[in-house]
């Protein structure tokens, strides 16, 4: 009797956890309310037997008014299924799931987008040669690098966060794979996969470690930053660089799902894809258009290269390059031939190590900023000091050691305070065969190496005010406000200065 | 009577004159001794009707033992004729003379060559990728420019040799005919070819001019300066850059008569040959061949380009490539490609004129002279710097007012107290991807923009001296005498120093 009477109360109490669990999911999905370019995230339990990663699926169709969206959920472990989306118009969403599991299917519900807030401006996409992002604001990308900062474990990757929070970086390029390099020899907290390094489990996931990934994704997002997430690279003791198609596919299709409606990541294929030896250009081009089918956000989606060998950047799923060089003027030529933005992603680092890629002095390095900025081409830093604990910025995050992350701050305001797109310009630049920008608004010119006595230029009709730069000491000094016509402007004689030029009348 | 007298005693008088002037011109002939790589000026009175220019032709065959040199005559002015002879050995010499003109042949004579003095070492030949003496003393490059030097007149010329002689320079670029370009609108005092500037007589030459330039020629001589001969270029307004072939023809073998006997001339057949629309690459290739035929001595010779368009520097005339560029390590490539020493005869200039060209850092210019030295590549010095009167060294001459003037002297002094020849040789230099010498009794290696913490290398069998050099602040540093092994050497973290490593024991 006192049996049966404890098998009723265990069966009331499993009853009342499903309940529980029930009203838990149900207020998670409770969401009424979602940002335009926020995420709805739609949860439900579902089968916990077998392989869910592989032997459920489930969808929903978003649609408000004639507009629909097939989006792809993804299973969380736990039991837990998800659906993520992100609205891109206001006003009343409502969905439907589909699955092959029945009590996945059917599901509706709805919610209301609204007016974004803060930092909200939508994804980033091309735009002509440059940026902006969804709601028109321009985008200038000032990049930084930190292959595996996410798998340091949670005191590092905090530390990274607040030094990112204090930077002048609006995207980091951050690798899903961890690292095994000079400098990364430490093993990650966690796979992508589940089972052990020794022998993966390429049909499932691993929760805690996604769980950290978008963690750290959405931390970025708040703070304004864009993920620029690496996909493969060849930095491997784990066999991750050698999956077969199937593998890829399964783990490609699963990111999608996942983190699509992120709005602030981008897909960089490979970090130097050349030398992922399992790959062929053929493989690129199937994931790249595998990505573009699949990814109904069109989040922006490119390439880096090893410097002995370039991509064909002109496929139509790649929306910008992303370039590794130390040939400024070469990407330049490269995004006026393709009609794509460029990002040089890897133009040397900042640091002392003995590899020449990895020990460029500040000065080089923003002076390879501002020759590309006036070239309407972008630059992503990178820092490699020798570190005791091996903790170098490059790859693990921490600290900011470098000079010219201040200066790339500086270069970064007198851009962002011009707010237009720079363009490459030399016949504008009037005599000056130095460097130069447009002159719609305004102009950018750079000097460089050269240290003219003076600058001859004939301006347009209108009036316009000329600021001398100083990009090493980070100085600006009005020269004047009412230049016109034909002018001859004394500047300082000294290297490495610009001029801003804008039009006050 | 008074008349038949004065008649007689004019007659005496003219009779008298000519008579002093064979003893003149006797003495003159009176060599006995000439230097090894000195000359040898042989010199007859001979018609003065006519055009002896085109008129007269004038030789001497000049042998000993069993060689034999044929070399050619000119005529000089005023009736006199020279054949000049530089002996490139030891012991006596004989010559016989022979013309057109039967009172200049058939003249004989003889002299003693002896061993040369001072910084007589003989004429410089290409040497492998390198450049020496006749005497096998190496030549190290560093050479400036002054386009037009000889044609501003004897005070400037004057100061512009008083500047030469505490320079570092042992080269220079200089033009036959004058120059016309941005800061050079003054007229020559005088012209190659006799006539008016608006209607040469192409078919004779103007002593004066070519008795100054001689006498500027032997004034480098002394200082231990070679003459790099820039014979046509485009910055003209005379038409000298619109010659026919055969004016052109006429040109170059009166040139090689008068000029080749100097030891220390080279040939640079145009300046930025590009732009001279007149002339065919199969043009310049004529008047290579034509010059090496020519010229028994084979001074080197080259031709320099303009940035939009190389040469085929790999003709057989080609002693030395002599390229416009201002990537330093193109040059490398190049030189390594066709065997043959380099020089990049125009990599940008200091100075503050608006042109990129000409207005470059000294800071740059230092960076690009080691840059160039370490790749075994030379680099020519020029100077930009607005002037009031226009008078700018690369144009002029005058005086040197630039900062990598003195940090060009001790590059020199580097690499002459290293004594060896420098070829890039990238896996010697170890660990280190930057730049390196080769390590044979020594080795030079620049760090340019990067600032490593450490450079590790491994020596081979043997002890080492390491040096650290401040490039800018001209400091050396012995780290060491006696490094073997495997070494990880501390630097100084700071841009743009270097290493000169010599073997002790």
């Amino acid at each position: 009797m006192g049996g049966t009477i404890k098998k009723h109360a265990m069966k009331i109490i499993r009853i009342l956890c499903v309940v529980l669990l029930f009203v838990v999911v149900q207020n998670s999905n409770a969401q009424t309310k979602v940002e335009r370019w926020g995420i709805y995230e739609y949860t439900i339990k579902g089968p916990l037997t077998g392989n869910p990663y592989n032997e459920v699926s489930i969808m929903a169709i978003f649609s408000k008014g004639g507009i629909s969206r097939n989006i792809s959920g993804f299973y969380a472990g736990d039991g837990i299924y998800k659906i993520r989306f992100m609205p891109d118009e206001i006003g009343k969403w409502e969905f439907e799931t589909s699955s092959n599991i029945k009590k996945l299917s059917g599901k509706k519900g709805s919610f209301e987008c609204t007016t974004p807030k803060g930092n909200n401006h939508g994804v980033v996409r091309a735009n002509g040669l440059h940026f902006k992002y969804d709601d028109g604001t321009p985008y200038y990308p000032f990049g930084t690098t930190s292959y595996a900062w996410t798998h340091q474990g949670d005191s590092l990757a905090e530390l990274t966060v607040e030094t990112l929070s204090t930077s002048p970086f609006n995207k980091i390029r951050m690798g899903l794979f961890p690292k095994r390099y000079r400098y990364n020899f430490n093993e990650p907290n966690h796979f992508v996969f589940s089972g052990d390094k020794d022998e993966f489990d390429f049909t499932r996931f691993n929760p805690e470690y996604w769980d950290n990934l978008e963690k750290r994704i959405v931390q970025l997002m708040d703070m304004g930053i864009q993920a620029d997430l690496i996909l493969f690279h060849p930095y491997d003791s784990w066999g991750l660089s050698k999956m077969t198609r199937e593998q890829d596919v399964f783990y490609l299709k699963y990111i999608i799902a996942r983190l699509s409606a992120y709005r602030n990541i981008w897909w960089s294929l490979a970090n130097e894809y050349h030398l992922i030896k399992t790959k062929s250009p053929e493989d690129w081009d199937y994931i790249g258009k595998l990505i573009s089918e699949q990814d109904v956000y069109d989040h922006l989606m490119s390439i880096h290269n090893h410097p002995k060998q370039e991509f064909d950047w002109s496929k139509g799923w790649v929306s910008h390059i992303s370039i590794q060089t130390h040939d400024m003027v070469h990407v330049n030529d490269l995004k006026v031939n393709l009609q794509k933005p460029a990002i040089n992603d890897e133009c040397g680092y900042e640091g002392n190590l003995q590899s020449e890629w990895g020990n460029l002095s500040a000065e080089e390095i923003v002076h390879r900023n501002w020759t590309a900025l006036v070239h309407g081409v972008y630059v992503t830093h990178g820092e490699t000091f020798a570190d005791e604990n091996d903790v170098l910025w490059w790859a693990k995050g921490g600290h900011l050691k470098g000079k010219s992350v201040k200066r790339i701050r500086f270069l970064r305001e007198v851009v962002e305070q011009l707010n237009m797109n720079l363009d490459y310009n030399k016949p504008e630049a009037g005599g000056s065969n130095i460097s130069g920008g447009n002159l719609n608004q305004g102009m950018l010119v750079y000097f460089g190496n050269h240290q003219p006595a003076n600058w001859d230029f004939d301006f347009p009709e209108g009036n316009y005010k000329i600021e001398l730069i100083d990009t090493w000491n980070m100085t600006i000094e009005t020269l004047g406000e009412k230049y016109s016509g034909k002018q001859s402007i004394k500047l300082s004689g000294k290297p490495r200065t610009a001029l801003r030029i804008t039009k006050t009348d």
